[in-house]
């Protein structure tokens, strides 16, 4: 029995090095450096590339490297295996300051006074009133950021593909309550999985059911944004600023008319990150259960796709 | 008996028909336009220019429209009569929010990911760790700021003119002092009282004592801060960035270095406005005391000029 680390573009030795010594008995090898692709029962991923998974005849298990498992969908011949991921307080609370920090610096005017600065420019001006946040996908981190804004003092609305009851929470679900869910909220947040459903669920007629002047924040995944519908709501005037932490095509291409456009802030996928430390302790956990013939922890629901 | 306004540059329209409504026997006027210069007892002030206090023959009190006094002192003949400045916890909550959402800022690397924006630049980096801070200046306003990073849980120092002792917070005072408060600190905030002692006391020989790489935030007042010091201390690398929010001359003149600076962000004085609420709550009260021949509330001391 052995495990396969299948992360591309990314230096494992540390990692491996961990999970070796976590577990003495198992040999942990680096894709595509496997000596016997027969052995390995177990593969840890983030974004395997298309063919990596099927290559291994004898995969019992897959344990996804961070919270959101869409990279490994891109492959149509994904093994019937079962797929756990990474539930982390702390990721959880990354994500939360995140958020925190950037609502702040809209709240604060950060975004305009930056602009004034490069312009020589002094206007004082009050905070904005940002009083609603509406957050799209009451998931994991969906929640912790519901909960963090409610502790605010902020009116917090949700939404979510599945109905959810949430202490202080306007929820909402379904296709139907969507212009809901947003109609009078100052921010949205995105925090939804990427999945057939979502993939290009904010496009231009979902935008025109966001409240006028609003400010859009997309921390889950790029292609759930029709990128030219955003870029239309901006000029339009319908929103008045987005800050973008994911991309369709990551890094975003030089060219991407995202770069440039003044009421877009980009931060380059850095809102959560996985702990390295949750991530080794819930891999060896899973693994060990999964020898033991025990079902892993954090499955995901392979015909929702998250 | 009347009250003056002493407020230039402002529209104190509102300002005069609340304390008017709030105090219907007495007159209140704004300044130049009184009518019986012997009759005002009491001004209401921020930035008075010089010769407008001393032109009241009559007056018994002044009463500061904002925390910060020393505007008033610019003036050498100030009237020797009790002067008050306004106290008020939403003041202290909203340069408490400031504080949080900068050193947010920083600590998330919004600056440089601004910057790697606008050269269209992917980078993805960690948080600063930003563990220690300081805060300079343990008055109203700094003890605020100090308990919140305690809260948050960082380890957090402070300086002050006189012996201090605040729980969880490692206390110095005096110019001997002033080095180990900033030795540690990854992050200093300047929230001193401008007076004769701190005029131009963060001048070239204290930025040396800073911790190298460290990031300075002023939210006292300008004049505290030798300009160009802090050029060289940002320019040597002594220190990594600066935030300013308030200025030896406001608004900062268009040719001044700092606007242009790669490392200075610039806020146009907006990190802790005056409440009109408060402001005038609290002049109601002291109009009264001082009617009713009792010593206003928030008095501060003339000799040491806070």
């Amino acid at each position: 029995m052995s495990i396969a680390l299948i992360i591309p573009d990314r230096d494992l030795t540390d990692l491996q090095q961990r999970l070796q010594q976590a577990l003495p008995q198992t040999k942990v090898e680096i894709w595509p450096n496997v000596t016997e692709v027969e052995q390995v029962s177990f593969a840890l991923v983030w974004k395997p590339p298309v063919g990596s998974l099927s290559s291994l005849p004898n995969l019992n298990a897959i344990q996804c490297f961070g919270a959101g498992v869409d990279a490994i969908f891109l492959d149509k011949a994904v093994p019937s295996v079962p797929i756990a991921r990474i539930i982390d307080d702390r990721l959880n609370q990354t994500m939360v300051n995140y958020l925190d920090a950037i609502v702040s610096h809209y709240r604060l005017r950060f975004d305009r006074f930056s602009q004034q600065q490069q312009q020589q420019v002094w206007k004082p001006k009050s905070p904005r009133k940002l009083a609603n946040i509406c957050i799209l996908g009451l998931g994991e981190l969906g929640t912790a950021a519901a909960k963090h804004f409610v502790s605010l003092g902020y009116k917090v609305s949700g939404w979510s593909r599945r109905a959810k009851n949430l202490s202080q929470i306007s929820c909402y679900h379904g296709d139907a309550e969507l212009a809901m869910a947003v109609a009078e909220a100052d921010v949205v947040i995105c925090l939804l999985p990427l999945t057939a459903q979502t993939e290009n669920l904010l496009d231009a007629q979902a935008f025109a059911k966001f409240k006028n002047d609003s400010i859009f924040i997309n921390v889950a995944r790029g292609a759930i944004v029709d990128d030219q519908a955003l870029i239309a709501a901006l000029n339009s005037g319908k929103l008045q600023a987005a800050c973008l932490d994911v991309f369709r095509q990551e890094p975003l291409p030089t060219d991407h008319p995202f770069w440039q456009h003044p009421a877009i802030f980009i931060t380059p996928h850095i809102s959560a990150v996985t702990n390295i430390e949750s991530a080794i302790e819930q891999t060896v956990i899973n693994y060990q259960r999964q020898q033991q013939g025990l079902a892993m922890l954090n499955l995901i629901d392979r015909t929702q796709g998250y």
